[in-house]
């Protein structure tokens, strides 16, 4: 028989069972998670028009688009543009433009922003909503970094109300503690903040991106590092010392607030980053946030350019991964396709980060290498209504069950379950049959015991722990 | 602010909470239910290369492919081979084959055949998977039919015990129940008793797919629909008779197995195919299907040619809508990666079709509009605390709840619950909040009760129900 290769694409991976265990727990953890804060499901098509991704992510983004061939006479129609070109206009993009009409999501921020414009008669606002979906990046594939992969949204659209932040610090802090985190501080700061103290330390309006692009590496490069690229942006001697005293602001968040007040006072903006700021404290400790899972960090700053106001990032403290949830307000973005700006707060989920951490601090342990729980051995057809009996019972009772479908000898049917790592086997020979017991052994210790039919799901519910 | 279309793509759609909140509920209920059954969860990318779809559709199928655009310089390299094609030779395929590295997944059963190949060594047969995603094909869009759409497969690959197709039923008449389907029948073929039946009654082999074509419209245009397709295939007056006797054969499965018996017998495949029938309703009976959910139906062929054995399709019979799971034994498609056959037996779940099915028989009337099931209203700053402290508790005990985010009028909050469909609403004003009370309204009813602070999680799930 002819073979063809059977290598997913590049940059992309097949999930296996022993994959998906863990990650549905976490997806259903964080559905679940989402749903109990009021957070509303949206699933959007894979494919977007490009009129609708492009111009949205920037020349580099826009080069990482996976687009989608035009089909029949419309690619026969774009075949003969492509002739018709002058070789030197025969360059990607121009080719790529004329011949595909969608392209693969980039992300999950853009179709929100379409759905809240495509469905404003729908949607009532504020509207929270929860996005988990995979996008797609025609990305150099590297190791743990894929061109398909899963991100996971959630944003409220429509308040202005600190209330929105502070919920979903509430949120992440219930998310992480419940997926085994102990060790990890959401990192606050506000983008209006941050410009009035680049103008209260006078960091010249051209600078100020070099700046703040320096200073978001501080938790790479330390202190020496950022005060070393500030001076290679150009700034005065005199002002970079300024800035890394504000950068090096410690304290709690009242003090930090308390310190910046004199800097940030001259800019109105800024007083108001900083009310804000005060605000969100406040609501976090009235939410009974744990102060430690939390601090002001001046030195945080979020590499993307939408946000406008508080922003933040999910940081474990024992390890070097960076950040797992981050986000921040951004009134800006959501209007592109409705026309008119709407107040909007997100926070986005690394999952496959997460996964890495999770890994690496030992959190995924526990996990099995299959949902199945326990197999029904099966000894041939006399004894078949007995051992779909059993799995009947156990089913019943919510308890995943594989009944080995061939009348195999036992050893095998044993070598089965232990290799995909079931951890108990329920056996109804025909001698069990006539007593109506059932045999459940126990492939983690080895051990069995004879169990009346009655009692196995029980008995299985115990085993299992 | 220069406005985008905010439509998506033609034939996609935008799946909204009210949309989710039921078909994620029937998700769930299909995956705990495969999982229950031992099936295992499985996900492949959504690209596949050309090279593994190609060939595989036949050319109806390929012609719909979403292919993918080649990237970079890739891209440019194509375009050269497009230009310097003959222009007789710049056709749609032609072009796509230039063009494109990359296509959508077209169905869940070639990416699984390639993930049984490439992932052999870690897969322990026999090994039951299930793997619910989308799918694209460039389809006319019509009315509920879609470019980008679910599909739901399940199968077992690795052993060739009837007693997989068995169980496969049983786990199909649970789900249907569990969904609320009451009259419904699972009808039962055999390809090899149909081939077996083509010989006997003495259709010539090259009309026999003409034959079988014009049998599989029994549901839709009747016996005499049938018998003047036959006439027309060409087969004699005689021929037509003797199939049109065997299709209407009717019976318990054991009265179909003997009338076909005498007709079969000559043909050695078509008595092993009653032989497993035999067996698959001793199954049937063994696993304590009820007798009503099946019937053996001569006159049910199955579109698809790959099958090979047993054949499925479950049909609700107070509805004309076709089939709504339907599948079978195909032991020769598996291997097109691994070089070697297996035997396989699937089933597939007409997700769209089963939502259309539930919306016509009333069974979608219980699900809410939104997952939220309470909203905690917001006076202010002072009792903001108070208001949280609700929240977590309502939470805390799995209540689904969201916090209105700004301090508005109450009659604005109690708008925006009832547009949402949120049933009850939690209200801790300043007065509650001096009595450690808290009044819960139920929009259903309009009544509203005060609840002592601790009693609240207990009386929001008894208004639940």
């Amino acid at each position: 028989m002819a073979k063809t290769s059977a290598t997913p694409p590049r940059g992309t991976r097949d999930l296996l069972p022993r994959d998906l265990v863990v990650r549905n727990r976490v997806f259903d953890l964080l559905r679940a998670t989402f749903e109990r804060y009021g957070f509303e499901p949206l699933e959007t098509p894979a494919v977007e028009s490009t009129s609708a991704l492009e111009g949205k992510y920037g020349a580099e983004g826009e080069r990482l688009l996976f687009r989608v061939l035009k089909r029949g006479s419309d690619l026969e129609a774009a075949g003969r543009a492509v002739v018709a070109l002058p070789e030197a206009e025969r360059t990607g993009g121009a080719l790529a433009r004329q011949l595909a009409d969608l392209a693969l999501r980039y992300d999950l921020t853009v179709p929100f922003a379409r759905v809240v414009a495509a469905h404003q008669a729908e949607i009532v606002l504020p509207f929270r909503r929860y996005q988990m979906q995979p996008v797609w990046r025609a990305d150099r594939p590297q190791h743990g970094r894929y061109r398909e992969f899963y991100q996971c949204d959630v944003d409220c659209v429509g308040s202005q109300s600190v209330v929105v932040e502070a919920e979903m610090l509430l949120m992440v802090t219930e998310i992480f503690s419940a997926l085994g985190f102990t060790e990890f501080a959401i990192h606050i700061n506000h983008r209006a903040v941050l410009e009035a103290v680049m103008e209260g330390t006078g960091v010249p309006a051209e600078r100020r991106v070099a700046a703040m692009t320096a200073i978001d590496k501080h938790d790479k490069i330390g202190a020496t590092g950022v005060r070393a690229e500030l001076v290679e942006a150009g700034l005065e001697a005199a002002t970079v010392e300024r800035l890394m005293e504000v950068v090096g602001i410690a304290g709690t968040p009242a003090e930090v607030i308390a310190a910046l007040r004199p800097i940030v006072g001259a800019s109105t903006g800024g007083e108001a980053g900083l009310r804000e700021l005060g605000q969100l404290f406040d609501d976090l400790n009235a939410m009974r946030v744990p102060a430690e899972r939390y601090v002001f960090d001046m030195a945080m700053v979020r590499g993307l350019s939408y946000y406008t106001g508080i922003i933040f990032e999910t940081i474990p403290s024992n390890l070097r991964i960076g950040t797992l949830a981050s986000g921040g307000r951004y009134d800006r973005l959501i209007g592109m396709f409705l026309g008119r700006e709407l107040p909007c707060t997100g926070i986005s989920f690394g999952i496959d980060r997460m996964f890495d951490a999770m890994a690496e601090l030992n959190l995924l342990e526990g996990d099995a290498t299959t949902a199945t729980q326990v197999l029904v051995a099966l000894f041939g057809q006399e004894t078949l209504a007995d051992a779909y009996a059993v799995a009947a019972e156990l089913r019943r009772n919510g308890i995943r069950t594989e009944v080995y479908p061939d009348a195999n000898p036992l050893r095998a049917q044993l070598t089965f379950a232990s290799k995909k790592g079931i951890p108990l086997v329920c056996i109804v020979g025909p001698d069990e049959a006539q007593r109506g017991e059932v045999t459940v052994r126990d492939l983690r210790s080895g051990q069995q015991q004879a169990v009346a039919l009655g009692e196995v799901a029980g008995h299985v519910a115990v085993a299992l722990g």
